[in-house]
This record gives structure tokens, sequence and C-alpha cells, in this order.
């Protein structure tokens, strides 16, 4: 499947858009569980001025308190690759499953989350790839923040 | 110094010592830079029903957006030995040291904090073993819940 016949990751995508249209970060993300989405999310930085709620952890906290047994059949989509943080928080609830828009513009913590068991596939999704593109061209000092450079 | 006369985890104690008085789980968490406390946490998956919200994760959460240069000259402290996501939130944000109450009721990612370079010590505090030994022996589902067991 091309990802953007992915209608997960174009879930996502909707997500970061969201962001991007409320003066936000545009990275998104959505929990999938038995192919059905339980769980949205979109980095807060700029809206709720927050320094933990990146798109990962705004969809872990926007999907609620679960089981682990629920959690262990997730797939956990994101736009961009998953920084240290937002890896750590996949590992923690054994999310068994990554899959990531796109890792050119930044690389997460990628190999770590592999080497925790965790199958974390690349998609180099065109949009992806663009839609942060642009975002860091225009607003590097933001982008810097988020990532703690 | 003995982790009793340490201000630093006296200060994160109380932190948990408050989470445990309004029903949650007891570990708690201060940011400390240039030997001033500029955020404290504890966690909060009861009281806010959240699964981000970890005692480090709601401390740097409430120190609020920082600077790069200031992350890299804090010290993190916690009761307990940090989980994968929150030793994730340390290294995003370039923090390099660590100080952890204790490490024998639950011992989180310290090796892969150490192998990005954090420097990370622990204390082995009694009160802070204590709390978390009566914690667990009280409130084992609750508990596995918080480290996705």
């Amino acid at each position: 499947m091309k990802s953007s016949e992915d209608p997960f990751l174009q879930a996502a995508i909707e997500e970061a858009r969201k962001g991007l249209r409320a003066g936000g970060i545009p990275i998104g993300s959505v929990l999938v569980h038995r192919d059905k989405i339980i769980g949205r999310g979109h980095n807060q930085r700029v809206q709720k001025g927050s320094v933990i709620h990146h798109a990962e952890m705004n969809c872990l906290e926007n999907a609620g308190r679960l089981p682990a047994s629920v959690y262990r059949e997730c797939v956990m989509y994101s736009t961009l690759s998953p920084c240290p943080m937002c890896s750590g928080g996949v590992v923690l609830y054994g999310i068994p499953r990554v899959r990531v828009g796109e890792n050119q513009t930044f690389l997460g913590a990628e190999e770590w989350m592999r080497s925790q068991g965790v199958q974390v596939d690349v998609l180099q999704d065109p949009v992806c790839i663009e839609l942060m593109r642009a975002f860091i061209a225009e607003n590097p000092t933001l982008w810097n923040e988020d990532i703690g450079e």
C-alpha cells in the first residue's frame, strides 16, 4: 500500500494540519487498535504552551487510560520520526509497532525503539516531508525549541 | 550528603506525598536550575486520568517552555527510577544529570540515559523505597497500569 493510500497515515496528516491551522507545529499522530483509531493528537507546544504534548504524547493522552493488553495490539502512527520522549512512551506501554511518516527532516530514537523490540516502519511520505520542511524553514527557532536544541 | 539532607530530594518526596494525599501514585519530581527549583510535579494518573503525566513529565510541564541552555544546566530529581518515557524526556531536552530516590521497587531506563551521556545517581533513600513499597503492595493493579504491565 502506498502511504498516500494508508487511511491511518492520512488521519495523522489531518491532525498535523489541524495543528498548523491553529498556529502550531504540524506533527500529528493516531493510535490504531485492531484497525480502528482509538486516539488522535497533535503537537501542542504553541497552543497549550506544553513541553510534553508532542503529537504522539497528545495522542496517547487523548486515548486515555488503557489496559496493557490493548496497547500491545496497537499501532502508533506519527507523521514524523518520534523523538526520544515519544519513543519512550511507545516503549513504556509496549506498543509493538510504529509507522512513521518520514525521518528526513528529523530522526528520532528509532534505533532505540527497535532495540526494545518495536517494529518501526518509515514511509518517507512526500506530504509529511513537505509539511515539516516548510515549517522548519519558516520557524527554525520554534522547531529547535521543540527538539531541545 | 545523606539523601535525608538533600533539600531537592526532600522537595520531590513532598510532591510524592501530595500525590498520595490526593489519592494518586506517590512519585514526585523537581527540576533544579543552578540550585533553585524551577519546576515541581507528581504523578497524575488518578487525579487527571493521565497516561503521560508521570511525575517527571508533570514537573517538566509545570516548569514550562525553557531554552535549551537552561535545560542543559539542570538536575532532574525523581523519587523513583524514571521509566522509558520520562527518561526520554530527559534525553530529549538534554538534561545532563538525574538524581533518583530509589530503583529497588522499579528500575527504569537508567542504562539508556547513561548511554546518552546523562549522569544518573541512585540514592536508595529509605523514605522513597517505603513510599513505593507500601503503595505497590496496596495497589498492584493501578501500579501495573502506570508502568504498562
